[in-house]
């Protein structure tokens, strides 16, 4: 007698959707992917991609995604429609949106479409980092659930610890990946260009109240870049741009083997300080 | 006998809506904010502003904008639906659609909320630049006719002539402001994020199909900070980060009077190239 033992990846889980009759799709959080309050948002916005993804409708690939969090998810059940609102020759545009209890949790728009070989030119430079392995690998505080699924390679900027002062620099960087190891797909990466803690505990050298309002993902990478990339680690960089009146900004960007830029991506914070 | 003659500013004009009895609003294109094909993304952005900035039941000012340009608009009549997916005590998150023709041609997604005073640092460093006045007025090519109606003072990356190169550079810095002046409010901030000509046509030394796919604006600027600003001219710079298979990301920052970081905004583009 044969046992085959088949064990879904945490984050395959947490992703994991349901068709509904309507044309939604039923989904749960998960407590592997829990932050202080609901889930990590990396784990909505692959969510909320995986939806499209999943869509009977869906045309290509993600180019860009931009989800809102509107309202705070309960731990639980939720229904994800995902809308094909306009669908050109090479291009699709979804509207997406997360309800609870008939109350909209998550706001989100996604652009997919088509790519075709054109001139190419990455333009950004990447950050100096030593190699993957030459980093020593520290975890996440404990108290932050989702933080156990990445194995996390501080470069520059790690947690603040309780004796960290003011900083004048909000950059962090740092080599990720999912841990158990993963290959990447595109969910997995929207959800990695989530992963920076917020910025303003950097600054301030302490942690504050945060969450993020609004993040957007472009991704430049293709199938064929996420399947070079497969398990490695990627190295994620993000800095803040402006501080004031309760919102900072964020820019990101996550960059794969061989100097590929896979994604960049940018959200708006709301913190008390 | 006196006579009092109102001129709208064309920028007012443009963004004019007139509410429909299904809740929704009515605008039109204008001629002089046209682009090559449709209106200017930047006169499409401010108008789905301005239909949640009119809305009756909006909290706040903006913090957070994403406008999809789905499909091209035609010159004439659109209907223009915005509605509060969901409220919280000081947020509020918007989901709009431009239509014509029963068909969607424009998604957008807004954030709103009501600001107050916190820790503020501006981490970004402004581009030098001489003084507005000390730099040349340059006209957009003839062709492109909302190009009219903002006065363009280029630092670097001008429009290329037919003889430019290749650039290894993609960074366009400007003095913009519209023509005829007017005061800056959160309508025309949103346009001045969409200014910048493709960075593809400064990389390639050459014109090239392109067109905004999906731009976000992230406020920085508050009510009080518009005022400051007045008619002004602002110093705008922006640059991709990669281009490829049919795509590049722009990222841009808008800087009024001292130094103040109005707005940063983020747009992923379709060339052909």
């Amino acid at each position: 007698m044969t046992t085959t033992i088949t064990q879904t990846h945490p984050f395959d889980d947490a992703v994991d959707l349901a068709p509904r009759p309507d044309g939604g799709v039923d989904g749960r959080t998960t407590a592997a992917y829990a932050n202080m309050v609901g889930p990590f948002g990396g784990i909505t916005a692959a969510t909320l991609l995986r939806a499209v993804l999943d869509h009977p409708d869906r045309l290509g690939d993600p180019v860009s995604l931009t989800v809102n969090y509107a309202g705070p998810i309960a731990d639980g059940p939720f229904v994800v429609s995902a809308r094909p609102a306009r669908t050109n020759r090479s291009t699709q545009h979804w509207t997406i949106e997360l309800a609870q209890d008939g109350g909209v949790a998550t706001t989100a728009t996604a652009v997919f479409g088509v790519r075709r070989p054109t001139w190419s030119s990455t333009e950004r430079v990447r950050p100096a980092a030593p190699a993957a392995e030459d980093v020593t690998a520290t975890p996440f505080p404990d108290f932050i659930a989702w933080g156990k699924n990445y194995e996390m390679r501080f470069v520059e900027g790690g947690f603040p610890g309780p004796e960290a002062g003011e900083s004048d620099d909000s950059t962090t960087t740092l080599w990720v990946r999912d841990t158990p190891s993963r290959p990447l797909d595109f969910p997995a990466l929207a959800a990695l260009c989530d992963v920076f803690y917020p910025r303003v505990f950097l600054r301030r050298g302490q942690f504050a109240p945060a969450g993020t309002v609004s993040l957007t993902v472009y991704f430049h990478a293709g199938a064929e870049d996420l399947t070079t990339q497969a398990d490695e680690a990627v190295l994620a960089t993000a800095r803040a741009q402006r501080f004031g009146a309760g919102y900072f900004d964020q820019s990101a960007e996550i960059w794969g083997r061989d100097g590929v830029l896979l994604a960049t991506s940018h959200q708006l914070v709301y913190f008390k300080a």
